[in-house]
């Protein structure tokens, strides 16, 4: 087999990774559950363990490096995962080190969101430019910023949060300690919350209210408009500061696009740069697999990089 | 002489132009008024000219290039101001290629405030890191980002216009077709309408207002305080988005940074990455010599860039 690379993406509940050849062909896939019940030291034995055996698997090729997805910021030089309310038992802990350790390998520790964006960059909707952004829309807003072909990473590798970005000076309060983040008044955490305003029922879950939507519920109609145009708010400013060729919605939100892009679009257009400009806003399209591709990437780009 | 750069800066008012060695050092400076009443053509010969005086001046060293500062935003590649309000007439004019015809010298356009954040990044306030943002207070408000140690255009340019980030989805119009634009409550055309509605006089310049805030009149200091907190929200939300070290202020109402400092510190404090990183907002050191260094350097760089 050709030179290969290991992406790796640990999520609060699922656990996967894929041997990824240099032209982008998953040779293998294996997936498996996150079992944060048990501690730290099953965690990175898992993922050791599920590297190994991909590492078997994939045979006699030459491995370039591993890529480590995860969710929560990421100090980039220490290899420290810090503020990730999935994974608490991580913060602060020198999870890159103790991996490379047990494996003998390199490894590259990315923000989950990062490594999407990077995925998409190099096997999906963004292979025709060096520059774009991504937001994924989940129960929080992450976001991933590819300039000059490059993750950027900012001064301590925390760059990308969009989903905090302050949309509404004054509403609703966030975890992170703003009001107003953008991911308060657009997540699938928002829509649920909204749809609790408005007795809709309880615990109903954003997909719930994306059915209630597609049926007609004109109650569930105005959560999607009023989560499009947070979005819009924020996606028009990125546009204006970044005037970027592209940006790409991700995650478990997107089925309900129809119901959110078009009032998104509308405080888009507020933006004179996308108004002058050829921006593009659609959808990625690796789904689930762009986290894959983005970590299992970012050892063949360190191999080649030499001026960042 | 050793190699030296020409930078020019063109503003609405004035024309400036410096010869600058490799070290950054000014070995010769001229500056004199912009002509616009005389027309299109006028000022281009004035550009011209003053380049071959300095040039004349500069005497036996090698020329790397010229690099020319101007408002408005510019088409990056071929060189054409589009939506200057400072200089209507150059609207969609090859300004670039006409000025390298006359010269017979490479002549590198770029966005003054784009050239002012690479000149603080070069010789001022910038000098130690590799990513900074830049905001000008003026009339309007500017914005450079410099990302690892270039500046970041976008993909025709116009990345940057930090002035234009949706502060209050519902605030005041702005007349590039959005509602409020950081530029509408935060600039120095921001601070003489918020004087007016506070009937504080007719036509009453920032500097009034300043003056009477530093007298302590309490409607001229509210003025700074929300001037301030819109500049904060609009850094907090820059700082989440990039994590980049340094934040740096300059233009027309810096002076007035004791009154309006106190409140965006309030309000840059929202953002987790500011409260958890060492990033800091300050003041920018080189004033108006900030667009003449940035428009110099911009030569040197081109000659040593192979990947971007």
């Amino acid at each position: 087999m050709a030179e290969y690379s290991i992406g790796v993406d640990l999520g609060g509940t699922n656990l996967r990774a894929a041997a990824i050849t240099k032209d982008g062909i998953i040779v293998e896939k294996i997936s498996g559950s996150t079992n944060l019940s048990e501690g730290r030291d099953a965690v990175i034995s898992d993922i050791v363990d599920a590297i190994t055996r991909i590492k078997r698997k994939a045979g006699a090729g030459r491995l370039a490096g591993v890529g480590i997805g995860v969710p929560g910021f990421i100090l980039i030089e220490k290899g420290i995962i810090v503020g990730s309310n999935n994974l608490p038992e991580f913060e602060g802990f020198p999870v890159r080190d103790e991996i490379e350790r047990r494996l003998g390998t390199q490894v590259i520790l990315e923000n989950d969101a990062n490594a999407a964006a990077m995925g998409e960059k190099w096997m999906g909707a963004g292979k025709e430019v060096d520059d774009l952004i991504l937001l994924t829309l989940g129960t929080g807003i992450g976001g991933g910023i590819i300039s000059r072909g490059r993750i950027l990473h900012g001064f301590v590798g925390m760059a990308g949060e969009i989903g905090h970005m302050t949309i509404y000076p004054n509403g609703n309060p966030c975890g992170c300690g703003n009001h107003g983040c953008l991911e308060k008044h657009a997540s699938a955490t928002a829509v649920s919350s909204m749809a609790a305003l408005l007795h809709l029922g309880d615990n109903v879950t954003s997909e719930d209210v994306y059915k209630m939507a597609a049926a007609g519920d004109e109650k569930a109609q105005m959560i999607f408009a009023s989560m499009g145009t947070a979005l819009g708010l924020a996606i028009g400013t990125l546009v204006n500061i970044f005037n970027f060729p592209l940006v790409l919605l991700s995650g478990g939100m997107l089925p309900a696009w129809d119901l959110f892009a078009p009032p998104m679009m509308k405080e888009v257009e507020r933006s004179f740069t996308f108004r002058n400009t050829k921006t593009t806003v659609g959808k990625a399209t690796l789904g689930n697999e762009a986290g894959l591709y983005g970590a299992a990437y970012l050892p063949f780009q360190a191999l080649t990089a030499t001026i960042s």
